[in-house]
């Protein structure tokens, strides 16, 4: 029998650099859709939130992604934007294009490092591998010489010989961030800390630049994965907020944060999150993508402070150290806030969309204080989240084609459902109706009437954003339209009027050719 | 610089055994409400997928619970049915009581044994832990002797000298599984297999019992911690299906199970989890508790094996093993299959559904089957999700007192949503209507009216079975009556009667005295 030998501790005290890849490879998750104002937020958000480098996007990808890209390297202070390029000079000179008005621009590039993807993806030979790092990484530090990664793609199933030959490959060409990403979700922590060990033994020059972990979490350890990699000494990790991204999602970045803070006692990592904005960051990116949080979800999800939401056992009042590791407040949870009433005026709704990051003027502020009167004429009370959530609608409907102008359903147990609804479509009306079986699907046919396509119902959510029968329903719908798919969500008092809205958005996807993430060619898997 | 020394690879090659507690800690999480038929429906179905322990309980927590425990204990066969028992002699009776009809029988007792606890919930001294420690193992023996596991609460921040004093005397007094639990969730991977390391040492017998894991998801780190203890030795792991418990929840068993199936090749640990029924299982327990799964779950999560759903990215098609190191067919997920069409028959629908694992006759057939005909008559295909919502619709309603016997809603923009409603409680029949702000309110309202109580709105959500606008509609609510929460769930192709349906079940609940898990004071948190 021995004990566990500790690993030196390298890089004790140095604090871990947050890259977070929620506009990128949690973008681009099946069923994800933002527009470019939803990217905009975000970012804003995540800068927030004291993330280091925010991977805003893939500019190569698509028109639109250059754009979001470039208008959040604009706009977005604080925080590194980087963009991913594959390792071509059209891709990276695109990238660079992109992201160089930033304060301080990254380009991302990777080449594939195991036999598995030279064989059957890349077809290409190791030789090759090397000289195309080689080169790409020099043309990328000739554009943007202050911050250029490089990630050996499928890290965990290379060769460790070949990849190390390749790393320092790229740290001669001048890159100035290492990822080893486990871009199938393989690895496990001890193996994944391993690896990182032989990477500094056979690398001499690797503890001169930044070495990142990039976990997916196919196997449930993605999180577990990064911690062991700073244990040995990574000093970045690449996160997406909620753990979203391809297949089971990337580490999630307030599992990591909180784990750091929580047992500082023994990683003696810091960081530079502000875990107070963690909650707020997390149902952004939840209300955005549409993508729902279990309430069992660590950190985030409903249940996950359960012993703070007036259910209490006698130990936790006793000492709520009894049962308690961390703090609801600690992540920027409070109790769900009455902020206005009906008879707020604009000014008060503006400062406290202040409070909250939130700064509107203009025909913005007034659409929003609209949303809001209308929903405070039918709510009591109307809370923060529920601010929130008609602030991402407006954030929405800037860019429809559609929208909906009125919808009236009856429905009932053994009656055939029956909608008429209207739209407008750049100024004209538009009417359709339909009777069929249930109520939401009657709905949707009046809807296909009046837009004169059909959609194929594919996904259809609804939660409710506060408690109360008056709460506002969020609905989220993904549609087929010829073998693609679009998402759509909204927001109403009244599920059935947000379920109409959210049908006409996923269509004004469809009529903008926006696919959601995860049906496009032109995903990346890192 | 140093590499990891890897542990002695103590237990190579021996099954691990798994012990599923989603019956005791997943049922009391906040929210759940599993009637005892649908506690037994998901204990039949975990001994399918080859859990080795059910833990189906906490018999002295209530009457309904011992009920359901015993009728598991009964009717459930090849695993061991383990019951929940505080260290007293009355939870140690009664827990036995309800086991004793077992195949094999577990008694399961637990202290604490950290100083917090000890000072703030159990306010005795070390002394005395280690006395009724003693004691009442031999109790747990006398009664049940072969098979009694005992767990150390809170032992993650228990000093572990003393830890090791009290497991040292639960091995002497007879236990024959050793349990290890970090209770609040604060161990991370290292720290925990290195306790595991040094519990080793300093109990010289702990090698000739089952060493178990039990871990919660507080800092995302749950089936790392898990496997972290399986490869330093341990023999036994506590999850969950779905990961589901308190807070964040128990290591997730679909995970732990994928983990050990796919790395087999550096864990050398087999386990006797049937995989292809994780997705069934995942299903079953999702739709009962009502919890529902996020898209990014890894295992079972809608995404995680997206690449198999018709999304396909070149390296893909190219050859699998490029992006996918498990198959969708490991967990039993197939294509949505069209089972049954408007014409089948009974004997079709016993037929298929016994392929399913479920074995109806009788009057539960006969409701099962008028079900899938008015299904079949409002949607064109019935797949195996749709059956198996059918059933666990069935199921609920067993126990109902009051029913739904109609609804009719007209609702719209800028009007007044009107609802009526038709119940019948006991024979009686019942009426009420609102006239309100949404759809949904006005039917809860019209509901509330007919029964006459006041229900406030905690929770709503609704997710599609399938795909399709005519899918099947699953609704959930949670309800507060008095200051207790209560659950309800139903299934329909209308997503208005669905709502109608789960509110009335939420107020059966209410009318039964069924609180949610985590609204009751009996709660364990191990």
């Amino acid at each position: 029998m021995s004990t566990i030998t500790s690993p030196v501790r390298r890089n004790a005290g140095v604090p871990v650099v947050f890259f977070d890849t929620t506009l990128r490879d949690g973008e681009q998750s099946p069923g994800s859709s933002l527009n470019a104002t939803e990217k905009l937020e975000i970012a804003h958000q995540l800068a927030r939130l004291g993330v280091d480098v925010i991977e805003a996007g893939f500019p190569a990808s698509s028109p639109g992604d250059f754009a979001a890209v470039q208008s959040i390297a604009r706009a977005v202070k604080g925080a590194v934007i980087c963009g991913l390029a594959r390792c071509t000079e059209s891709d990276i000179r695109t990238c660079w294009d992109a992201i160089k008005d930033a304060e301080r621009p990254r380009i991302h590039t990777f080449v594939s490092t195991s036999d598995i993807h030279l064989k059957h993806q890349m077809r290409v030979g190791r030789n090759e591998v090397i000289k195309i790092t080689r080169e790409m990484v020099e043309l990328c530090v000739s554009l943007c010489p202050a911050d250029v990664e490089f990630s050996a793609m499928d890290a965990t199933r290379s060769d460790v010989d070949f990849l190390a030959e390749v790393l320092s490959t790229a740290i001669d060409a001048g890159a100035t961030t290492i990822n080893v990403p486990d871009t199938v979700g393989y690895a496990l922590p001890t193996e994944y800390a391993a690896l990182m060990e032989q990477l500094y033994l056979k690398i001499p020059r690797l503890d001169q630049v930044v070495l990142s972990a990039h976990c997916h979490n196919d196997l449930g350890v993605a999180v577990a994965n990064s911690l062991a990699a700073i244990e040995v000494g990574a000093t970045q990790v690449e996160v997406a907020v909620n753990g979203l991204g391809e297949r089971a999602g990337n580490a999630a970045l307030e599992e990591i944060a909180m784990a750091l803070v929580t047992r500082k006692d023994i990683v003696d990592r810091p960081c530079h999150i502000v875990t107070t904005e963690i909650a707020r960051t997390s149902r952004m990116v939840s209300s955005f993508t549409g993508h729902l949080i279990q309430a069992n979800k660590a950190i985030v999800g409903k249940n996950a402070f359960a012993h703070e939401s007036g259910i209490h056992q006698d130990g936790v009042l006793k000492d709520p150290t009894t049962y308690e590791i961390m703090k609801a407040r600690d992540i920027g949870l409070t109790e769900s806030d009455i902020v206005l009433g009906k008879h707020s005026g604009r000014h008060a709704l503006q400062s406290h969309l202040a409070e909250l990051g939130i700064h509107l003027d203009g025909p913005d502020l007034a659409e929003v204080f609209r949303r809001f009167k209308e929903t405070a004429d039918r709510k009591k009370e109307v809370t923060t989240a529920d601010l929130e959530a008609l602030v991402g609608e407006e954030i929405r409907q800037r860019e429809d084609v559609y929208s909906l102008d009125h919808v009236y359903t009856s429905a009932g147990t053994d009656i055939i459902s029956s909608s008429q609804v209207g739209l407008r479509a750049t100024g004209e009306k538009r009417t359709g109706k339909a009777f069929t079986g249930g109520s939401i699907e009657s709905i949707f046919l009046a809807i296909d009437d009046a837009v004169g396509v059909s959609g194929k119902l594919m996904d259809y959510q609804v939660r409710s954003i506060t408690s109360g029968k008056d709460s506002l329903g969020e609905v989220r719908v993904v549609v087929e339209v010829d073998g693609k798919r679009y998402a759509g969500q909204a927001v109403s008092i009244d599920v059935l009027e947000a379920s109409a809205k959210a049908y006409v958005r996923a269509l004004n996807n469809v009529a903008m050719g926006r696919e959601a993430g995860g049906a496009r060619g032109d995903r990346v898997y890192l």
